[in-house]
């Protein structure tokens, strides 16, 4: 098969089994090999639909499906063969060097967890989310929403993980971490921002405190904070822009000149909207487990998907596990391994 | 005097004296009484050369300033006669009913807690910050960053303090309150913010967790979360408002008909711009203390302090104060007096 191997959850997604396989076939057109994972006759047609016998793909059959409004690592110990559940435990049995799923976020999380496990000296896996920045460059943010809450110790590795990511997979060299706080002075934050930043003060590439207005201008290149406030940013970021595209439109929609001016500025709104699509970036990462876990927003298309499977494809080309845990093993004397 | 009187710190912000003196005859027209303080002689000549005598305004010299550069809590101590102490000093004597300053935040919420004191049962202030949202009503956010961190029995005063604020000064009948988490069920988030969901569940107009993506969604009428989330909340949507827009501009000036259409929809864009201005709302707001400090943007207009200052009669006239020590009064029982 081919050099990396990816699996993909067939059935993830509002738009399963279609943009899957839509994806499946974009990536494997380039080269990289797929394991397609769910309802086998499902899949097979859909693929049949999409005119292709799908050459670099392998379908895995799966029998179960874990929907998006089930709860996450209830359904996956429920479903032991969920698709995402498979996918992720070929990843664990080595037969795949990443999983993709635009499924339910939580079952992902959970299956990846569950078979995948942790890299040596990871306290604990955290999820990296790729956000569109100023000048066109992306910037990570981590932990999005791995665990609730963090103790000022995980810092250092969510750094270190964060830094690695955006250096390998990004292509970002000498990438700047920044801690995520409420003033860009030391000694601005939460008890425990305080200790984590005493913590990261000597660590590769720190360069203090961010603000939550510096995250998407790009003042570093990598953003780390606890998985609420992560997910909270995120969340925040993705109502402020779908209010502020809303009033936008009512606004041009309000006059007759604005209609006019809308329809011309519509084109150049359109590739506006598609450079800071989430499909462009593939999807959040879960990392520190022995694998690459990508999920894909519910409402990917066929690009998104192939996205995601290039993103996932590209941190098993560059060793991300091996360099994490090569990573570790020397800065281990610096971090705690207890979790 | 005028039935409501407001001390307006005349040194504070980015175009000090100017648009305080131009906030403070905006609203003297109004029959709001103003105590405009600072440099007696600078506040005079620009009266003068706004072309007002300065009916319904009082000068109260302060012989000192605090800049924006400098640490607040600090430069409170150090300049007993700063023009923002002095404004929240006349509302400590009862001379004012609120202070408004667009100075240093840091300096104006230090002036005000040393100032004004807390309303007996009052653990601890915050700071209330209205967002524009969808269908152009307001959404009250605290805390907004008057402390780092909260305790689990800290929320149902920020639930309390932000109904009455929502509906007494915002007009909001029945104000919901929302508790900001990482998903909607109960058993989602920290453990802080599961403590505090168990202490607000029985609370009036509690409406359970909000995403950040519900804030702007008007999910609610009134968001609480502890200092370090808020203020991060604030400065993202700020920091993601900003890039948006600037990635709508370069996007319309990147064809020529984009260009031509930029110019027509100019207009409507500036409104809604003016509609989702800050200033619009008057700044953000201390609860908790004897009076009321209105915290106005640096770079407010003679618009937005007049804006801020009617924000502070109202809550004057309102009886704010009244209301909350009243209010905790009765809900005395329930919640912890203790600091």
């Amino acid at each position: 098969m081919a050099e990396v191997v990816v699996a993909l959850d067939g059935m993830g997604g509002d738009h399963a089994p279609a943009s899957p396989v839509a994806g499946a076939l974009e990536a494997a057109r380039e080269g990289i090999g797929i394991l397609l994972v769910g309802d086998e006759p499902a899949l097979r047609a859909e693929l049949a639909r999409q005119g292709a016998e799908g050459a670099g793909i392998e379908v895995v059959h799966a029998p179960d499906v874990i929907g998006s409004e089930e709860e996450g690592a209830r359904a996956v110990r429920a479903k032991p063969d969920a698709s995402v559940s498979m996918a992720c435990r070929l990843v664990g049995q080595g037969r795949a060097g990443a999983a993709v799923s635009a499924g339910n976020t939580g079952a992902t999380l959970a299956a990846a967890t569950l078979h995948m496990r942790r890299i040596p000296g990871v306290i604990r896996p955290a999820i990296a989310v790729t956000l569109p920045a100023a000048g066109g460059r992306p910037v990570v943010m981590l932990d999005a929403g791995a665990s609730a809450e963090a103790r000022p110790e995980h810092y250092p590795q969510l750094a270190l993980m964060g830094r690695l990511f955006a250096r390998d997979v990004l292509g970002i060299a000498g990438p700047r971490v920044g801690l995520l706080s409420i003033g860009e002075e030391a000694v601005k934050g939460s008890e425990e921002v305080l200790a984590a930043h005493a913590l990261l003060r000597d660590t590769p590439g720190f360069a203090g405190n961010v603000e939550g207005r510096d995250i998407l201008a790009r003042a570093v290149d990598v953003v780390v904070t606890d998985g609420f406030t992560g997910n909270v940013v995120l969340k925040t970021m993705e109502g402020t822009a779908g209010f502020l595209l809303g009033e936008v439109r009512a606004a041009v929609r309000s006059t007759l000149p604005g209609r006019v001016g809308g329809m011309l500025v519509r084109p150049a709104m359109r590739r506006m909207r598609e450079r800071i699509d989430p499909d462009s970036y593939g999807g959040a990462v879960l990392l520190g487990v022995r694998g690459l876990a990508v999920i894909g927003h519910g409402n990917s298309t066929g690009r998104g998907i192939a996205n995601a499977v290039r993103l996932a494809a590209r941190g098993t080309r560059e060793r991300l596990v091996a360099q994490f845990a090569e990573a570790l093993a020397i800065e281990g004397a610096e971090t705690s391994p207890a979790a």
